[in-house]
């Protein structure tokens, strides 16, 4: 079955507001095993409201949309919604009842503004808002449900869940929508693609699979419809197992599980310890570390080594390294991976050292240039690229591209 | 003139990705005077495409689409505006040694998919993309232009300021709009409206003031349009030395520059240093002042003290001090302080210890409960809050609020 997402908002135009309500209907939507066809954003213009939402529903079982509700006057989806599909006004008790608890709470009287938010069109049925003063409205149109909600995230979030999801699962019965997101990094989105082969080869009817690359790698998304849970599950299983071989050492996790998430585990597991000497990423590597509850454990410490000072005192890097290769070398990061190692006794040790720019760079050691080097408690490795990108795209592609090569070696000691 | 977006992707509909490339294009359009009439997210189908694209076009004197333009079978936008608009394939010089470059600084092989990358519709024109390998591309119907751009947000962020705002510009000849952003923190938004007062007062026609609270503060937009610059400039410029009077000493910076901007500014301007002493942020206020371009200047180290020992080896804490007050305690921050500004011979340094939670917090030291303290030439400070929010929120918050701090106290240091 199709639904569309209509949200209603001037803020939403001129790139004050970013469409975070969207996301959350759509995916709750795709939970449910709806296809979800369109996102349309509208101003608050009775015109434009009308038209959309004739539109949307002639064409979808299901139409959800946020925003306009609200007590101000350039608040009309209400007044339109009464003039499309007819009707007086009908007070809900509940909900007033509400609206009185809320604004004694906040020791203020209710106001006959206030007291309208209670009112919905005879021509529809109100979703009882607990969270705020405006109750949500269902509308039907022959097959199609209309569902009107308001924009604050947190009381479309709880009608969403408490009150449309229930009428969605009753609406599309049986039929539902299961998913899984593989994490890869460290490949090209092209290169994955051509290393993985044609999609028709592995996908079974009802299956998709998505390519979305991002700054820490490219996510596959596999999605199966169908109302067979257990033939769904094989499925989706097989056509995962299937992809993670093809991605050999590329994958990594799986949904929102980032690389500092799959090291902090494997360390955790482990009883291992981590300590870090940052320089040119200036702790973004220790911020996502310490992003995973429980890093506490494996993390001991870590250095922001801007200056050479601090590369001297702090991790005992000589003067003649720094003199005879350059703080942006092999050889200084690795003697400060080494240094942090021996300093805090910390089973691996990740360094960094590179040029974030805009300035600082030369013909021999461009503006992109980054070393890094892993202490192990058997070997120091290092590695050299160029990153491209602003200074902040550098340090977050530096950070992954690091964390990558850290997670690499770990699981290499662990083998062997 | 009108202007829409479409937004291409079924990921955009499924809720796996919040549309943020919207918010930004809406943006500049409206800074360049376009009335933006609608945002539509539809999926990666052809007919969708095709249809919308009509559609759009036919009301709409400007319309930019992004997503669809990567290498893999489930990008098919060029494919269908090749349908769409006619014409053949011609390969882009330019976009082609761009390719090449990214390719070859990443020591990989340029694939026939990757090549295809930069082959754009006769119908079109390529806008170059200098930060990424699929080009833009520039359709015209009568008197509409067509904008197609890659959805990763660095590529659009790049075509959209370099290649297309100029094209703006032209079109819409003479009506413009012109803003500020005036950036507060440490106000509630409620409190800077009763402070500044009825808007009616002060503001003049064609000119609006939006309040926008987030994690760092309030930001105050001040937008005017018109044709005139200079009595627009001149009205501008009155309405914010208004406002940055009645914010007092929580105005910090404008636009897009943040506390760490100011902070790096400060002690630049006053050939001054900084050292950090970070343990339940982790690594994060270092993060941020490493963003700023020039940061080594006045940055000298900071250590990521997230163990005990770190805190006792590295700074010169008694395990005294943690035995009797704990590592969450202002006596803790106290000392951290004092050894990393000892240690470094920075100017100034700022520690940071708290709970960060979602463990680790007893009734007497709640999740959420954080010290800092700053160090200047002539005087130790220590502040003590708790800071809700899960642990991403937490710690974004905290290094918000210390900056802050370490903000008025250079400020009150350079003034005695």
């Amino acid at each position: 079955m199709k639904a569309a997402i209509l949200s209603i908002g001037d803020e939403l135009l001129i790139g004050q507001v970013i469409n975070s309500n969207a996301a959350t209907i759509g995916r709750i939507l795709t939970e449910e095993g709806f296809k979800v066809t369109s996102v349309l954003s509208i101003g608050d213009d009775a015109d434009q409201i009308r038209q959309a939402i004739n539109d949307l529903l002639d064409s979808n079982q299901v139409v959800i949309s946020t925003g306009g509700l609200g007590p101000t006057h350039d608040d009309i989806t209400k007044q339109v919604l009464l003039g499309l599909f007819g009707g007086t006004w009908i007070q809900s008790p509940g909900q007033l009842e509400i609206i009185r608890s809320i604004f004694e709470k906040r020791g203020r009287t209710v106001s006959d503004l206030n007291r309208q938010q209670a009112d919905y069109p005879s021509s529809s049925r109100p979703l009882i808002n607990e969270v705020g003063t405006a109750p949500g409205l269902w509308f039907t149109r022959g097959d199609s449900d209309l569902f009107v909600l308001p924009g604050v995230p947190a009381e479309m979030k709880f009608l969403m869940e408490n009150r449309i999801r229930p009428l969605l699962k009753e609406k599309n019965k049986g039929r539902f929508i299961i998913q899984r997101t593989l994490r890869t990094t460290g490949i090209a989105e092209s290169t994955l693609a051509e290393t993985i082969g044609p999609v028709s080869g592995f996908l079974p009817d009802g299956a998709t699979l998505a390519f979305l690359p991002g700054f820490g790698g490219v996510r596959l998304r596999i999605m199966i419809a169908g109302t067979d849970r257990q033939w769904m599950t094989e499925q989706l299983n097989q056509i995962a197992d299937f992809l993670i071989e093809k991605a050999g050492i590329h994958y990594f996790a799986e949904g929102d599980d980032d690389l500092e998430d799959v090291i902090v585990d494997l360390l955790t597991r482990h009883q291992q310890t981590l300590s870090l000497a940052e320089s040119c990423t200036g702790g973004l590597i220790s911020d996502r570390l310490t992003n995973v509850p429980g890093a506490s454990a494996i993390y001991l410490a870590g250095l922001n080594a801007y200056s050479n000072d601090a590369k001297i005192k702090w991790l005992g890097v000589t003067p003649e390294t720094l003199r005879q290769h350059g703080a942006v070398s092999a050889e200084t990061a690795s003697a400060m991976a080494a240094g942090i190692r021996q300093a805090t006794g910390s089973t691996y040790s990740l360094s960094v050292t590179g040029i974030a720019g805009p300035s600082g760079g030369t013909p021999e050691k461009p503006v992109g240039l980054v070393f890094i080097a892993i202490a192990t408690p058997s070997v120091l490795h290092t590695f050299r690229t160029i990153m491209p990108g602003d200074r902040r795209q550098f340090k977050e592609r530096v950070s992954s591209w690091a964390l990558n090569h850290l997670r690499e070696c770990i699981l290499n000691q662990l083998k062997s």
